[in-house]
């Protein structure tokens, strides 16, 4: 359940405060922490220090995931399919490490990933008032919007400037708060332990976001700096026991993305508008993907992690657009949303919440005119090719970073530029039939949406079939040559401009439009945001301020115990052990996706059956917490989030602590696998001890 | 490539006369065989007996598919996939008929099919004048309809009642013909013999449609009378040598659909709308029940059969619409309609022709409103539950089996009652677990594409969400018990509308809606066959009658040569032998689906690796010919087709002989195969003998 769609991320904000919260509810910020509740719940107090270990010690994998250091050697342990895409960039035709797994014994044989990056978090600090000072009363919601980006840029670049680290000012509450963080960023990011896929991934797509579970879904990596391992002065203890039922424990990490805060307007418009595109698209990508990768042994590889983020994403959105459509979801929303406009009435001074609802409902309106424009175009769901998003970083880097910071679109601001060029340099594999294969597709299915008669279409088909155009691109660009990329990247507009590249030509075919489509999407953002600022400051008003905001793809702190939980009339215990792995693979068979690697196989006597292997707890999570740490009060290393029961993905719009569960690898199980089947006892010293040996 | 969507097969039907006919074109009736062009470019004479034999044993499968006898004494051979329906129903969890084959040494243990029905044609009779004269001058389309429905039952009812033949009045050059075809039925159908799914269709999904294959794609069944194996007065002679290289051979099968006559405007709207819409349907249909199968094996057994149907489907609609987007064969389309209508002008005595076109583009203009009502509603798509089609056919049946036959809808005629019964009464296995899962999606389709706030949809849903409705709806509906079907059935209307079965008060719900839409659908379909019959009629009398009429699901005469291609600039050769088999599954790891059943692991040194496995030829086929006998010049069987390779998609529209090719077992790789890995001597003797031994 990684953040596959960070375009989400940055879509679905559209937020207002939260509902009073009850239970293990909560997504909380660490500015906010839910001391309270767990005082009178749990009899626990979260101290300073408590809370600044954790935050210091997590860790954002900026390919979407969470992480924590678990050693004072700057390893970190994550899942292995938040790792999966630094695997996959390393693999080759003849070394496939996603499959086959690796592990390295000593610091020299640890492999440095591709382009991976690594945030630590350093710094919270609240921008609000400078940020809405910076917009002129009055403004048009594209006026507000231009003000707004520009503050933001000089925030970020100021603080760059200032302290060298990452600095990123993000939209809390959809405008009603604004804060600065500032990360520590590692770039030397190098793999010191997979597990083979087999055990990881243990029963795959069918037994993703599914309940009892066995996965060894762990991967470590090491950060370096100056070429050598880093100290980092925060880091989690491990526990040997691990996980005891009915424990509170703490999750620490990156949810991406939920909307439990939006109107009902909003959540109209994803039941009947996002939610069925995005599946649309996501199964039409599925069927493609599986149909080629099964022609050869080769394609499967190629595509394997492309078409797990598919199908993870596919069974999590089918999971919360049927969330949608169950009345006591969406009923509950509408009571809600009706009562509290009720409480807004004759509150004269709260004028301008009760009038948001119809605002954010006409913007909405709006944005559903241009959604699908806005996805084929700026999302590139008409363009699905590697090639085609670097032409397009190269084409619109030559034209953004020629302008003054505040007026560059979002991604392009100076603070993120060494992030950026990472990006855009980076030797990942490009397969030419693979990129033919989803250039076509997506080139078809923009002649479908916008119609095969319309003139942009027909600009970009250029007279041609989908697939004779997609392989006449691929076949002629040279941008898969990094050099080349550098090139033209240094020669700026000029080289650029110059360019007869099909793929920057394409680019360029379409970036007026996009850009136009883009600029529309932002302003009714903007409205939409004014009118959720509204909300919330009538809600802060009414209802008081301790609550927790909707979740982007920053750090949060979330509570739960470890507890089973009743379906269809019977009782799902709280733990795995390692022998259920086992015999779930001997009940299918030993068929793919249930096969298990061979040393599992071999090592069946040597392990402990009876170890816990896996857990559920009440956490309240999201895609995006993946590889999160599960900690117990004394901020122990429990346990590590890998993923979510199938009832826990109408989280993206409600909190249920009834049946949605959190799903976690036991921190026990982690060492009696690396012990009896990998033999990495440099490793599980290393876990022990907290650094390395020597 | 079997006809999997009857649904199509009606809907399509919109098609002038063809352009004239060069090389191995065409889909001929037995009533215009191309002795002309077969005479001139091989010198072999096409008699009426050596038609007449070829027809005669020839055999439709009403599941979707064609077969042949091979014996007097009623052995028919298709596809294993055409029969796979049939084994599917009679599978359990115990006994799988499907995935482990099958063996009868005796007819004492040949398997009775649930509701499996074989016709053979008999006789073909032109009554287009009658149909034609039944139309009042100047009727509206809609009056049009009617008397010619009405005028098309009687013609059944007569022909049934004074032959005792199954009579279905065919609808050619879409209303510039009428058939009545008669044919022999058989329901007692019993299985003899059926190899391993996994040779059958070795390489699944990834190498279906594609070449080089080695399938054993075959299934023996036997048509009983009176309870005895029937004596059947025709039946091909098998060729133990089977097809060489070079050879002419002959096809003989039941072709569901084709589109090649089609007008530009009808063409625009199959690319536009028809062809993205039955994609979406069928990948998000396959990525459903993909899923779920993966979960257990027994939920994969019980969706095989639909699975590998809705892929198959998937893949061909996928290379007809690429074929759709191939501005060598759309641009084609275009110009010679251009050409056409140029010469249509100044012909005062062809005026109906010039207006057709306009008339045809208005009339699909306006099928294209309410398509997806249509698809939704009527079609079943917002409905996909077995049960739910039970009930509709009882509550219908109700009604229109109380009307005269002539104003009954279609396929409530008195002529097709018989199968009608032998459906509704089947005990096919009804599981209720994935009737949930698919009639779920399918709410939420529905919900999706008419709008949640729809009337109808709320009707339908009832204020639940889909995953509740329907599982209210299975758990509450009688219907999968065939006795309760008969008692409403025998009850009529009086029965059937006291029902508060839940399905049937669905299917109340819907009918209304669904009638309406339907008869629209029909009275547009009318003003484009009035259009087609002028262009029919112009095109004869400026081009000449020798031509062939688009597909429809009856038995057609094509030919061509065993011949290989080229593709990406290498030589495919025409053959494939048994050796190639081991080696494809070793290169692919014997993993499913290119894993070989443990019979054919274990006669690997039995079996010659020489022999001919599959082959390709030039024949103009598309899907409803999987099962079709591949014949001789001297009318032998020398194979049987079961595919076309990937450049085979685009027949649908237009012929090409370049690439496209016949996918066939050849006859000696089916004996070798009976013979040395299945000791299926009885079933070899039967075959060289052309009858029974005893």
């Amino acid at each position: 359940m990684r953040t596959t769609n960070r375009w989400l991320v940055a879509a679905c904000a559209a937020v207002a405060l939260s509902q009073s919260v009850r239970s293990d509810e909560g997504m909380w910020l660490y500015t906010n922490p839910p001391r309270e509740q767990i005082r009178s719940r749990y009899g626990f107090e979260l101290t300073s220090e408590w809370l600044d270990h954790l935050m210091k010690s997590s860790v954002r994998f900026n390919s979407g995931g969470s992480g924590s250091f678990v050693s004072e050697d700057g390893l970190v342990l994550s899942n292995h399919h938040v790792g999966a895409d630094a695997l996959q960039k390393l693999s080759s035709e003849k070394k496939n490490y996603l499959r086959d797994g690796f592990q390295a014994r000593t610091p020299a044989e640890e492999v440095r990933c591709v382009d991976l990056e690594l945030n630590v978090l350093q710094s919270i600090e609240d921008v609000t008032a400078r940020v809405n000072a910076a917009v002129p009363a009055g403004a048009s919601a594209e006026e507000a919007f231009k003000a707004r980006r520009r503050v933001m840029a000089e925030l970020e670049k100021a603080s760059l400037e200032k302290t060298g680290l990452r600095s990123d000012v993000v939209t809390l509450y959809q405008g009603g708060v604004y804060h600065l963080y500032r990360f520590k960023k590692y770039t030397d990011v190098r793999l010191v332990f997979a597990p083979e896929q087999q055990v990881a991934f243990f029963g795959g797509d069918p037994d993703n976001f599914e309940y009892p579970r066995f996965n060894l879904d762990v991967c470590f990596f090491r950060v370096y700096e100056d070429g050598k391992p880093a100290r980092v002065p925060h880091h989690l203890k491990w526990s040997k026991a691990g996980a005891a039922p009915g424990e509170l424990t703490f999750v620490s990490g990156h949810p991406g993305r939920t909307s439990r805060l939006l109107t009902v307007a909003e959540l109209e418009y994803l039941r009947d508008f996002q939610f069925p595109y995005t599946l649309e698209f996501l199964k039409r990508r599925e069927v493609l993907l599986n149909s080629w990768s099964q022609r050869s042994a080769e394609n499967g590889r190629r595509a394997k992690d492309e078409l797990f983020g598919i199908q993870n994403s596919r069974k999590a959105r089918d999971g919360g657009h049927a969330g949608l459509y169950d009345p006591a979801i969406m009923g509950a929303k509408v009571e809600a949303e009706k009562a509290f406009r009720a409480r807004l009435e004759g509150q004269d001074e709260l004028l301008a919440a009760k009038t948001a609802y119809q605002k954010i409902s006409e913007a909405q309106s709006e944005i559903r005119q241009i959604a699908l424009k806005a996805r084929l175009l700026e999302s590139g769901h008409g363009f699905s090719s590697d090639l085609f998003g670097i032409a397009r970083s190269l084409l619109r880097g030559s034209e953004e970073f020629a302008k003054p910071n505040g007026e560059r679109l979002r991604e392009y601001a100076e603070a993120g530029r060494e992030s950026f060029e990472m990006e855009l340099f980076s030797d990942k594999p490009i397969h030419a039939d693979l990129e033919i294969l989803t250039l076509s597709d997506s080139l078809t299915f923009l002649a479908e949406k916008l119609g095969y008669g319309d003139s942009l279409v027909q600009r970009v088909l250029a007279g041609k079939s989908p697939r004779a155009r997609a392989t006449e691109l691929l076949q002629g660009s040279r941008l898969v040559d990094v050099a080349e990329r550098r090139r033209l990247y240094q020669g700026g507009a000029a080289a650029v401009g110059a360019s007869k590249d099909p793929m920057i030509e394409l680019a360029r075919i379409v970036d007026g439009d996009a850009r136009e489509v883009r600029r529309k999407l932002e302003s009714l953002d903007e409205a939409k945001r004014q009118g959720h600022a509204a909300i919330a400051k009538a809600r802060f008003a009414l209802e008081g301020a301790s609550s927790y905001p909707d979740a982007t793809f920053t750090l949060r702190l979330s509570y739960g115990v470890v507890k089973g939980y009743e379906e269809n009339g019977k009782s799902v215990p709280p733990f795995t052990v390692v022998s259920g792995l086992y015999e779930r693979a001997a009940s299918m068979e030993y068929r793919p996706p249930f096969d298990l690697p061979k040393r599992w196989v071999d090592k069946r006597r040597a392990i402990d059956g009876n170890v816990p292997f896996n857990f559920v707890a009440t956490h309240d999570i999201i895609g995006g917490n993946s590889g999160s740490p599960v900690v117990n009060r004394a901020g122990e290393f429990v346990g590590i989030i890998f993923d979510g029961n199938i009832q826990s993905l109408v989280l993206d719009f409600a909190f249920e602590e009834k049946q949605a569960r959190s799903l976690s690898v036991h921190s026990a199980g982690i060492l009696e696998s690396l012990r009896k089947v990998y033999g990495a006892g440099v490793l599980v010293d290393e876990l022990i001890k907290g650094r390395r040996k020597g």
